[in-house]
């Protein structure tokens, strides 16, 4: 009978890869620690308060790899170096300027130039806006409309795609200069990328192409989009002035920041948790991403402290230059290659610092059964599904070697508030929904290291 | 072929127990509808900001009971009456005094009276306080130590629970003045129930029996409770000034207040969707809970917009009293009883205008299964699970007659920041995860109607 019901049991295990009490235990032991002990607040309270914002190439940048590095041996990690990478220098120089004039009227709007953008001549550019609703309407006016003109996309945020709303409307931040300049348009305006209406500017990075002008590009707040397009129902002509001294200056030497628990018995298999350290430089990068960065230090300090020694290596790693380059993502892919490091799993955090609801997952049909087999593991932590599709810009690269790749998902209806805006700064994340980020990481870190994948 | 085709997708669809094409459009019809022309954000902006704090018997809750039955006619309900019961009225009174004395020193500390509460003698109390960790150490202390004092209760909400911290903590709030009364105590204080290091006091209804003397019971912020314990451990004595006048009237007669679509087919069959509409008096009820109101009347306005016919009777119920009474739950089901209505379902949004995760079900076995079949019609919508346990207390009295019940689950961990407290307020609900919250709630009460339960 014993015997019967302990072959019984056995095949439970099996069928789902896991062994219940015992996980449960642990994982209950690591949510505690991240909940009682943790320091994943007050290290993103370091990161927004006495660096503050990060853009790659930037002094705070700096500071900020030698801070995570300090946090990373402070937490306990065996090794903590810094992985060299060139990076882009972008500046933003002076505030912007957009002024609307119309008449003998005008009217200053909130704006920040899109990263990477070109400034405009020292005296400024002043020429008619022209508003599109999105590309179509772009060809459609031509270069006879186009020509010579602002052109001023207000696309908004979709407010029916629950979840792709951003993908969908980024299109505009990222493409919208290159498409304006082949119809000779002199510079753009987009509307900012987020659901929220009010006075804030949101920045990211925007793109040219070799085959034609780069013209500067500008994000207006969606209120001042909203009065805009109001304004242009109204009147005949409305002209801009935009004044931005933004520039690229040359690469400079920036770091990824690793600390690591070297493997007992697979020291060659990889782990890695990671975000991404650099930020935009209006806000604080709080959501975006020192709340990634800050949750994967907290790993390494929780099985420290726990004294859970694991099988296999894993890493904490503070990605440099996501937001306008991803050189430490592809650095860090291209280095693994080279040194022919087996990277089994990577997982980030990069959608802000917001409670996790689910964990993305992307790999081998197999892999992706024995993941979801955990679920029962994460429920009592609010984390209620592994969808399929999950990864991180910083951690793409790896997919090339076919390392498993995990994204932790937050409710995201509030993320696009912060993102890349003057308001994601430390005060708007919430402690204890930064640590359950953290527990789930955590866990699924523990999971792989002792059941492989 | 063609038949035993049918025959098997006849199968499939017995099996999932929904028609996935159809309903799925249908939902999404549901989701633009609310997130493109939804009210539920301006209906909830009116309650806090045109009405503001809804406590039952006060002239604010009379104020709204007139505002929601104008916002249910107007979003098409068929019928809208007003169902009376008789409530509670408690008054605040004059804001309270709590002030710390020791040695030549005094600190006003940031109090409110717990809502029931007697108030103390006009000219206040005096006595020395002492602090307890919890009822086991009241019980050690017992007479001798206690009797002539106030009790100061810090129990902190415990950082390591996930879900359960409120349940565990609030036990402090309701039964503390019942226990300290028992060994002789002459008031009680409690640390605010919260998570949350601030000096906000939440208030929420505390209890007292009639074998012992109702002491009057304050709550402190959080930040006081431990500015207090810090001062409590160096000083030998100290003392604390009491005074509150808030006392209990006579009941009031108030009203739950119905808006409903008839059923084209079986009338006599309802179905509930509800929030209440009384609040505590210290914010504006914004989370807590005109969300669950606004999102209530949400579902009637867009079936409606839809020209969706249900066979069944959809209602919103806006309860009064949830918080220091039950009265209008109980009057609801009382009156559901004796009209002899078959209530198959109720749903109730409770627990915080945050996006939400899961709803939580209670129901028969073969019910829940049912309800789960549909669980990937709302995967989309970021709501991942149906966890066993739901409900909501204006509807537990429902439960009686077996109707099948359903609580509508947020991520939770900021929701105890704003409860019962100041903060509670319009600006704390973000729209969209407001609007997610009704296309869930939407979304179940028109498969219920479809497919029965």
């Amino acid at each position: 009978m014993r015997k019967w019901f302990t072959a019984f049991i056995g095949f439970l295990l099996f069928k789902q890869g896991f062994s219940q009490p015992e996980d449960s235990v642990i994982i209950r032991r690591i949510a505690d620690d991240i909940l009682l002990n943790g320091r994943a607040y007050e290290d993103l309270r370091y990161l927004c308060k006495k660096i503050g914002p990060r853009l790659s190439g930037s002094a705070n940048a700096q500071k900020a790899v030698e801070a995570t590095a300090r946090m990373l041996k402070e937490a306990g990690a065996d090794t903590v170096y810094l992985q060299p990478c060139m990076v882009p220098h972008w500046i933003r120089g002076d505030k912007e300027q957009g002024i609307i004039h119309w008449g003998k009227n005008k009217k200053s709007l909130s704006v920040c130039a899109l990263g990477m953008s070109v400034g405009t001549p020292a005296a400024g550019i002043k020429a008619e806006i022209i508003e599109v609703a999105n590309f179509d309407e772009l060809k459609r006016l031509g270069e006879e409309k186009i020509k010579g003109k602002i052109v001023f996309f207000n696309y908004p945020m979709q407010p029916g795609l629950i979840f792709g709303g951003y993908g969908d409307a980024v299109r505009y931040r990222s493409n919208g200069p290159i498409e304006a300049a082949k119809l000779g348009a002199v510079a753009i305006m987009i509307r900012s990328v987020t659901h929220a209406l009010d006075n804030n500017p949101h920045t990211g990075a925007t793109r040219y192409d070799s085959t034609v002008k780069k013209i500067p590009a500008l994000a207006c707040s969606t209120l001042d989009a909203e009065w805009l397009h109001n304004l242009l129902q109204k009147e005949k002509k409305v002209e801009m002035f935009m004044k931005m001294n933004c520039r690229q200056l040359p690469d400079v030497l920036s770091y990824n920041v690793i600390g690591e628990i070297k493997g007992s018995e697979f020291p060659n298999e990889i782990i890695t948790a990671g975000g991404h350290l650099d930020s935009w430089d209006l806000g604080e990068g709080a959501h975006d991403d020192g709340a990634g960065c800050v949750q994967s230090i907290q790993i390494i300090r929780t099985l420290k402290a726990l004294g859970i020694r694991p099988k296999r290596t894993i890493r904490a790693v503070m990605f440099m230059n996501e937001e306008n380059g991803l050189a430490g993502g592809n650095k860090y892919a291209e280095m693994a290659a080279a040194n022919k490091e087996n990277h089994l799993f990577a997982i980030e955090s990069d959608a802000g610092g917001f409670g996790v609801e689910t964990l993305g997952i992307s790999g081998k049909p197999e892999q992706m059964a024995k993941a979801r087999s955990w679920l029962p593991l994460f429920r009592p932590y609010g984390i209620y599904d592994m969808p399929s599709g999950g990864g991180g810009a910083d951690i793409g690269p790896l997919r090339r070697s076919g390392t498993f790749l995990c994204g932790v998902n937050p409710g995201s209806q509030r993320y696009f508030d912060f993102h890349h805006a003057p308001n994601d700064v430390f005060e708007a994340v919430h402690k204890r929904e930064l640590e359950m980020g953290a527990i789930g990481m955590a866990a699924i870190v523990y999971l792989v290291d002792k059941y492989g994948l």
